[in-house]
C-alpha cells in the first residue's frame, strides 16, 4: 500500500458474494479495510470464514464489531426461536434480519470517515435477493444520498460512493468473476446453520442458491457438507 | 397501555432534548418503547439518566443496545484522546461521531419492525444544531425515504414515519413544551464530560446551549454543576 492508494471499506460476511467483492476492490486498486459483525448470528463460523478470507485476498485490516442484533429479534438467523426453513418460500423469508443493511452500511460509513475512505463495497445482489428489500438497487442508491447528507466528509467534502458490484449478476456470473480473481471458495461460508466446522447443510436457502451458483458456472463446488446433507 | 395503541420506538440519550421528545410522544398517545446505546460514551452518567427519565415518563420499555463506536474512534465523544473542547469552534465539532444519526436511527428500525411500530421519535434539532449534518430536515426526510425501502414493512405495510417535532424549535420553546408536559429537567444530563454523579461541567458545547436555553426561556435551570463550574 502507498500513500496514495485510495482507501475502501468493504462489508465482509464470510460468505461468497462479499468475498468477490473483496476480490474486486483490490483488483481495482483499492486499499481494504474489510468490516464484520458479531451480531447474534447461529455460529461464529462466519466470522472465522470472514478473517480467513480477509487474510487471503489481502485486505489492510479486518475489523470484527459487535452488534447486539439478538436482543432486537424478529429473525431466524438471530433468534435460536424461528427455525430456518428447509424449503423456500414466497415474499421475504424469515431469515431476514430487520434494517441489517442499512445498520451495517452506516457503520461502514462511520468508519469510512474515520479512516479517510470515501468508497464502501458490499455484497448486495437483486439477482438472487431471496426477497430481502434492502438488496435493490434504489435501496443502494438512498443510502448514498443519505451518506451524503449524514456525514462531515459529505458535506465538506468529496462525496462518499456505495458500490455494488454484483447487484446485477447472477450467482453463476459471480463465481466466474471470483474465479478469474483468485478467490478460493472453499475458505468461505454460506449456510445459515453451518455447523461448527464450517460444513453446511445443504437445504437452507442460501446453500441452494450456492449449489445452483456452482452447477450453472460449470465449475466445482467446494463446499463442505455435514453427514445429514443428502 | 391498550391493545390497540399505536407503538413508537423513541431514541433516548438522557439529554434534555430527547426526554422531551419522549413527552411529546406520550402526550400524542403513543405506548413509548425507549432506545438508548451504550456506545463507548466518555460515561455511563447518560445510560443512567435515560433509565431514569424513561421510567418518569412512562416508557412501556427500555432497551440499552450495546454498540462499540468507540472502536471506529474518530470523536471527542467516543475517543479518550481528543479533548472535548470548552470553546465553540466554527464549522463541524470535534464532538461530531462519524454517522451516529443513521446508526442510531437504523437500529430504531430494525427495533421498531420487529415491535409493528410504525414511528420512531428523534430529538434532532436544526437550530441549536451545533453544526451535526445528521440534524437537518433534509436528513430526516431522506432517512424516512429510505427505511421505506429498506425494510419488510416498508415495502408490504404501512410504511415508517421519522417524527423529529423538536428540528425547528429553539432550545428555550423546547423547555417550554417539556415543562407543559411534565419533564422534570433535573433528571436530565447534556453535559459531554460530566463527573461519574452526572454533574455538569458547565463549558462545553452542549452545558452552553442548555444554560442559554433555560435562561432565555427564564426557567430555573435545574443542572447540577461540579466544582469547576466558574
Amino acid at each position: 500500500m502507498t500513500d496514495k492508494q485510495k482507501k475502501a471499506v468493504v462489508l465482509l460476511s464470510g460468505g461468497l458474494d462479499s468475498a468477490t467483492v473483496l476480490a474486486i476492490a483490490r483488483d481495482r486498486g483499492y486499499a481494504c479495510h474489510a468490516l464484520s459483525f458479531d451480531y447474534g448470528q447461529r455460529h461464529d463460523v462466519e466470522l472465522q470464514a470472514s478473517d480467513r478470507v480477509a487474510h487471503a485476498l489481502g485486505a489492510v485490516e479486518h475489523k470484527v464489531l459487535s452488534l447486539d442484533l439478538g436482543s432486537i429479534g424478529g429473525s431466524a438467523l438471530t433468534d435460536m426461536a424461528i427455525d430456518v426453513p428447509n424449503e423456500s418460500t414466497e415474499g421475504i423469508p424469515v431469515t431476514y434480519v430487520p434494517a441489517r443493511n442499512t445498520v451495517f452500511l452506516s457503520l461502514a460509513l462511520g468508519w469510512a470517515e474515520v479512516l479517510g475512505a470515501r468508497d464502501i463495497f458490499i455484497g448486495v445482489n437483486a439477482v438472487d435477493y431471496s426477497g430481502y428489500p434492502d438488496c435493490r438497487p434504489e435501496f443502494i442508491e438512498t443510502f448514498e444520498h443519505l451518506a451524503n447528507l449524514a456525514t462531515k466528509a459529505g458535506v465538506e467534502d468529496s462525496g462518499f460512493c456505495i458500490q455494488a458490484p454484483l447487484i446485477h449478476m447472477s450467482k453463476a456470473e459471480i463465481i466466474h468473476m471470483g474465479i478469474d480473481l483468485g478467490v478460493d471458495y472453499g475458505l468461505t461460508v454460506s449456510c445459515y446453520q453451518a455447523d461448527d466446522q464450517g460444513r453446511a447443510c445443504g437445504h437452507c436457502d442460501s446453500c441452494r442458491l450456492r449449489a445452483q451458483g456452482f452447477a450453472e458456472a460449470g465449475v466445482p463446488d467446494p463446499t463442505r457438507y455435514h453427514s445429514q446433507h443428502s
